[in-house]
C-alpha cells in the first residue's frame, strides 16, 4: 500500500502462467497478501487504520468486478451486524432481487498482523515453542484472540463492500508445522470454500508444531504454501512502501525496483532499473515459482 | 442457565461411564454446551449476557480447578488486547513466574447462537441452501461474521478467567453435512488442540451441504457427533431454565425432570418424578448413549 497520494498501490510481486486448474475449479486468479503495515497502524497496539482497510476493500471489489458490467447503484454489504445500525431489512429486500452477484471472486486473500497479535507473540515467545510454560500457553492463547479478531474486522471490511468472504483461521483448519516449517497444510477446505464461490480469508497465527509444540505461522509462508500448490495467475502484495527495493526502504538511497524477472528454476535478477552494482541481497523478496 | 437466584445451572443431561482413551489422550473429561439463551439477550439483536458470561466463565474455571489446588491470589488473564486497559506487562510477568497452569482443561465447549446469527439465517434462508442465489450467499457471509464475532467474545470471556481456549469453527475445522446431516466432521484437529492441553471452543456455524450447497449446523448436532466419537465422562448442558422439562417450560404446568434414565440403545424413561401420565413427546431430549 501507499503511493503517491497514500492510496494502496497493488505491487505485482510474481506472476505464473500456468493454466492448471484445482480438479473441476476454474484456475485461481489471484492470491492477495494484505500487509499488517498496510492495514493497520503499527505503531498503536491493535489498532486498524480504518481509511487503508476501507480504501482496500474498495479496490479489491474493483478488481472482482468484470470489466463489462456497469457500475451498481450501491454496493450491497454483506455484513448484517447491529453494530452497523439497521440498514439491513432493505439489504436483504434488494439481495431477494438480485438475480446474481456478478463477481469474479476467485481470490484468497492472506493478511498479515501489524500491531496485532505480535506483542502478544513476542512477549510470551510462542515463536520458540514449548507450551509446558504457562507464559507460551497464555500467549498462544492471547495471540490467537489478537489476530482472529484482526480477521473478523478485514472479513468485515470485504463483506461491506459485498466480497463474500469468509474467515478461515490457519490454525482451526489444522495447518501445522515442524521446526517452524509447514508440515500438514489441507487445502482442501480452502477449495471447497472457492467452489462454493467465497473468498477465504486466512491469516498469520499460532499454530502446533510437531517438535517444538507450537510457533507463528506467517502469512508470507502461508501464501507461499498455498501458491506452490493452486498456482494462482498472480500473487498480489499490498504493502506500506512503493514495491521491492534493493536494500531496506526506509535507507533514503533505497532504490525502488521496477521489473524482476523469476526464472524456472526461482533463480531471479532485476531488470529494471539496471543498478551499478547489482545487488541481490537487502530486502528478501518473496518469490513464487511459476 | 439460571437457578432459583438467576445464576448459571450446570444440567447433567447425559453421562457416559466408558473409559475409552483418545490414543494416548487421557479421556475427555467433559463437553459443556453453552446454550445461546444462557449467554446472549435473546430479544436483543447481538447483546451478549455479559453477566452471565461472566458467571459461566467463572464457573467452568471452578470446574477445571482440581480440588487440592489453593485457590491462586489472582486469575491470571489470558486475553492481552488493548480493549482490556494496559494491565498485560504485569500478567505477562506473573506468568513468567508460574511453574504449571494447574487447570484440568481437558474439556471441550460448544456454544449456540443466542441472538447472533439467527437473523441473519433465518432472513436470507441459510439452511434451505441454494448458494446459487446472491441472497443465500450473502445471508451466509453475515451468519458467520455473526457467530464467530460472539465465538471471539466467548473466547475472551473463558481466556480472562484463565482458560486456555482457542476459537475453532466448524466451517474452517471443514465440517459439511449432506441434507442438513454431518456428512464430515473430522475431529483430528480439536483432537490435537486438546492434546496440547487447550479447550476448543466450537460453534453453531453456517457449513457447505454437499447436496443443498449450504446448511446451518446447530450447537446440539456437533455435541452429538463429538460425544459418540469422544466419549466424554460427561455432556452438561448449560441454559436458562432449571434443566428438562415434560413440555417447553415457558407452559404454567411444565414439570422439571429430576431424574432420566438412558439405556444401551439410546432409549430413554423418566425416573423422577413419577409422572402421571407419563409423557415422551414434547420439548426434545438431546441424550448421548453411553
Amino acid at each position: 500500500m501507499g503511493d503517491e497520494e497514500g492510496k494502496p498501490n497493488p505491487i505485482m510481486s510474481s506472476s505464473c502462467s500456468s493454466d492448471q486448474t484445482l480438479g473441476a475449479l476454474k484456475p485461481l486468479r489471484c492470491i492477495v497478501k494484505l500487509g499488517g503495515a498496510a492495514i493497520t497502524c503499527k505503531d498503536e497496539l491493535e489498532s486498524i487504520n480504518e481509511e487503508n482497510l476501507r480504501s482496500v476493500c474498495a479496490q479489491l471489489r474493483q478488481a472482482m468486478t468484470p470489466s463489462k458490467s456497469p457500475s451498481p447503484a450501491r454496493v450491497l454489504g454483506m455484513d448484517w451486524s447491529r453494530r452497523l445500525g439497521n440498514p439491513t431489512v432493505s439489504t436483504v429486500d434488494e439481495f431477494r432481487e438480485q438475480q446474481a452477484l456478478d463477481l469474479d471472486s476467485n481470490f484468497i486473500i492472506v493478511h498479515g498482523a501489524g500491531s496485532f497479535g505480535h506483542f502478544q507473540a513476542s512477549r510470551s515467545g510462542v515463536h520458540k515453542g514449548g507450551l509446558d510454560l504457562p507464559l507460551v500457553k497464555a500467549g498462544f492463547v492471547a495471540t490467537r484472540i489478537s489476530v482472529t479478531s484482526l480477521n473478523l474486522e478485514i472479513v468485515r471490511g470485504l463483506a461491506r463492500e459485498g466480497i463474500p468472504s469468509v474467515g478461515m483461521s490457519p490454525f482451526a483448519c489444522g495447518w501445522s508445522t515442524r521446526q517452524r516449517n509447514i508440515a500438514s497444510a489441507n487445502a482442501s477446505q480452502i477449495i471447497k470454500a472457492l467452489e462454493a464461490g467465497f473468498v477465504p480469508i486466512l491469516h498469520g497465527d499460532a499454530v502446533l508444531d510437531h517438535l517444538q509444540d507450537c510457533t507463528i505461522l506467517s502469512g508470507d509462508v502461508i501464501i507461499r504454501h498455498l501458491a506452490q500448490l493452486l498456482m494462482p495467475k498472480y500473487v498480489v502484495f499490498l504493502t506500506d512502501v512503493l514495491g521491492v527495493y534493493d536494500c531496506p526502504p526506509t535507507d533514503p538511497n533505497a532504490i525502488l525496483l521496477r521489473e524482476i524477472e523469476v526464472t524456472e528454476d526461482g533463480s531471479w535478477s532485476i531488470v529494471k532499473p539496471k543498478l551499478p552494482h547489482a545487488k541481490k541481497e537487502g530486502m528478501p523478496v518473496t518469490t513464487v515459482s511459476p
